[in-house]
């Protein structure tokens, strides 16, 4: 592996996976990989979850990785080329990313989608300009279109989770929001479950909604959401803006948020979602407070995603 | 010890004190207790001093915190059970707390008052949110009514200054301030002199700044500050706002700020404060400056009584 | 070595810059010089290369660095002796800086100038209050009239690039910018490279520009960029506002930006820049990208730099 940006960086799902379980069972079975090693993890945009727990993973593998928060620094930084850089810009990439190549072995970036332009968005500018000028392996911790590390932990949880001997379906639905969401987590889940490819992959939303058919392709689409979660074996919530109307939030008909009496239609479904969930908007309490709730174990096996991830990565350089 | 929000959860002080003051002696004794360890600090609240004497705290045990500024992200959390959370929260602490314990073997929550709504401060909400669904132990770094941590190095420092061979006098007078304060300090002191029971405790304010009885019982009150310090071994000085007409500063007559010529009527006490401290506001440059002084001193033993805590907590789990 | 305030700090410059090379080659050399010191970072003002080069240089030691953002979190100082401290300031250095003191081995601190008052800003006030009351060595991450790790890490990728068997000629010249930049890093730069002694000197900026003659004596003076650049091994480039009219930004004839065509004067020289730089308004793309630009190399060795100062302050204590 020599960066982690999608599931296209990663040879193996499953020997990733097992390698993320392993380190489950073993938080320090390889304390001694990341000593006297650099981590930097590079804020463009908030995050507590993903940084906690790449900090949790960067500390079983023996070292202290080093934050910096960029966008609350006020350091706007350049992509483009030639640009005369006579306004809010303070630092070229091209200047930037290099340094930061010899502070760190690895670095790690978040940076969100603007949801106005989506032809920048969808370049992903930001992590692709760290991958070509700071000539070290870069991590995403979420970037414009992907969330690839969540992703991960989300085959953790299904793999812990698994019906014995048989194909599981997975039904990835659309639920209400109050504001415009990215469809990073969408898109990666999608693109992740069709490559590996262990399961029946049904993905439902509204009219309006429907995600970019490149991560999407190899998932049957559904515009009727309680078609789709008959039988279902995980469900996984989750909101998303509009790619085709780009961030806009068309308007829906019904309901789509998931309630116990929607859950009643599944094979008694395993319920997931990223976090942070907004109760009774999203998901309702008697879904997330039940026991077929997945969402603290997820959440909780993101360290081991980041520890595989970062493993993974040491061990290559 | 369970978890660490008030004097209630110790169960000798004298034990915790000498803990403490051993650390003082040998910083390093228990370095490899927190090894592998994972620490969280949580702020709804800026914090400098508290911070960093529990992050050193941690690294004399063996370990790195990890400090998250919820108060900077915008991370607005629910607290009320069944909210639809279509408003400005983002996450409920049923979610996030419990998350938050699979990361951490300790969490340490810093939290203010509002100053507005005195049941909802009284009720420690968030504290005891967090006690409730996090299953792992819980540390108060300053909470909505109490600061436990400040009153344990309160109660180092007058061990260290002791009179010789008798029963100190020790003075809480009021003094005033240019905004609303917190009643915590205070509320922490009382409720930690009292139980430790070594010491003639008076309680010194102006009308209308009663303190809450629950933690002010078995001192002595008084309206007189100058009565109040006469014989004084230990004054400390602190402002807080009214506890009756909640938050508010109701007028005061008379001059409230200890200086040398009101020091002159105690036995040469020693001054304490908690820092920080507004010098000719709350307190006079000269009795600041004075050697009789042991603002540095306690503010140098936050470190040993975060330690002492932390240690203990470590021990336990 | 007591602080690392200014130049005046370092007996021997070379031998400084020879324990940075010798860091460069061995990064664990003194592993565990820093084992269980405590280091602390004070940023009075934003900070992301200064920052993370030293908290890489204090990880090479043994030792994580503790930062504290001072001006996220509204921490005001009050520097007046006598102070009635009724206004915005919340704490007196008097009591912020022992107590700091009492918690870290070595303070590190930054802190810009107002470009308002100079003659406040030229007394060094932050800087020289914390050497007085905070009784432990004292790092300059930047102050308000000089930028010693930088100069340091100049004379280091100077010395990595020296031409053989003479002695090289340097020239400082002033770069435009959109706003008013503080002098420190051309003061910072003039004071190394005349206590050096080891080049020919030239300091080129435009009428209105002078820099205090403190730092600047022993540098030839020149008004005429290009007479300046002619035959120059290095050229340091950096923006300053005007010292005399003070933080004014006088208007400036010509065009003062280093491109190809001037430094087709020089003898081939390196290009420096402390970073970040304004491409196209200070650095033309053309100079930037080419071979003869050291500033990635100059950023890296940021590292080296602060861990010299470091480890020279760590063996001292």
């Amino acid at each position: 592996m020599k960066n982690f940006i999608s599931v296209n960086d990663v040879e193996n799902i499953d020997a990733l996976v097992a390698k993320a379980l392993h380190f489950k069972e073993s938080p320090l079975a390889n304390i001694n990989l990341g000593k006297n090693k650099k981590i930097g993890l590079l804020f463009l945009n908030p995050s507590l979850r993903t940084r906690i727990s790449t900090q949790i993973a960067a500390q079983n593998l023996g070292t202290e990785a080093i934050v910096f928060n960029i966008d609350k620094e006020g350091w706007a930084l350049e992509f483009a080329e030639g640009a005369i850089m006579n306004g809010t810009t303070v630092e070229h990439v091209k200047d930037a990313a290099p340094l930061l190549g010899t502070y760190f072995n690895i670095i790690c970036i978040r940076t969100f989608p603007s949801l106005k332009n989506r032809s920048d968005d969808y370049a992903e500018t930001v992590i692709n300009a760290f991958i070509k000028y700071a000539g070290v392996p870069i991590v995403s911790l979420e970037s414009a279109t992907l969330h690839p590390l969540q992703s991960l932990t989300d085959i953790i949880t299904i793999k812990e989770n698994m019906p014995e001997g048989r194909r599981p379906k997975i039904v990835l639905s659309w639920a209400p929001h109050i504001k415009p969401l990215p469809q990073c987590v969408a898109n990666s889940f999608a693109q992740w479950i069709n490559k590996w490819g262990q399961a029946d992959f049904v993905i439902t939303h509204p009219d309006g909604y429907a995600l970019d058919t490149q991560f999407t392709e190899g998932a049957e689409i559904s515009h009727h959401q309680e078609e789709a979660l008959a039988n279902a074996d995980f469900v996984y919530v989750k909101n998303w803006s509009s790619y085709n109307n780009y961030g806009a939030m068309p308007p829906v008909t019904g309901n789509w948020m998931p309630d116990a009496k929607k859950m009643a239609i599944t094979n008694q479904a395993k319920i997931m979602h990223c976090l942070p969930v907004r109760r009774n908007v999203e998901l309702s309490d008697e879904v997330l407070d039940s026991p077929d709730s997945l969402v603290t174990q997820q959440g909780s096996n993101r360290v081991w995603a980041a520890q595989a991830v970062l493993a993974e990565l040491l061990q290559s350089i």
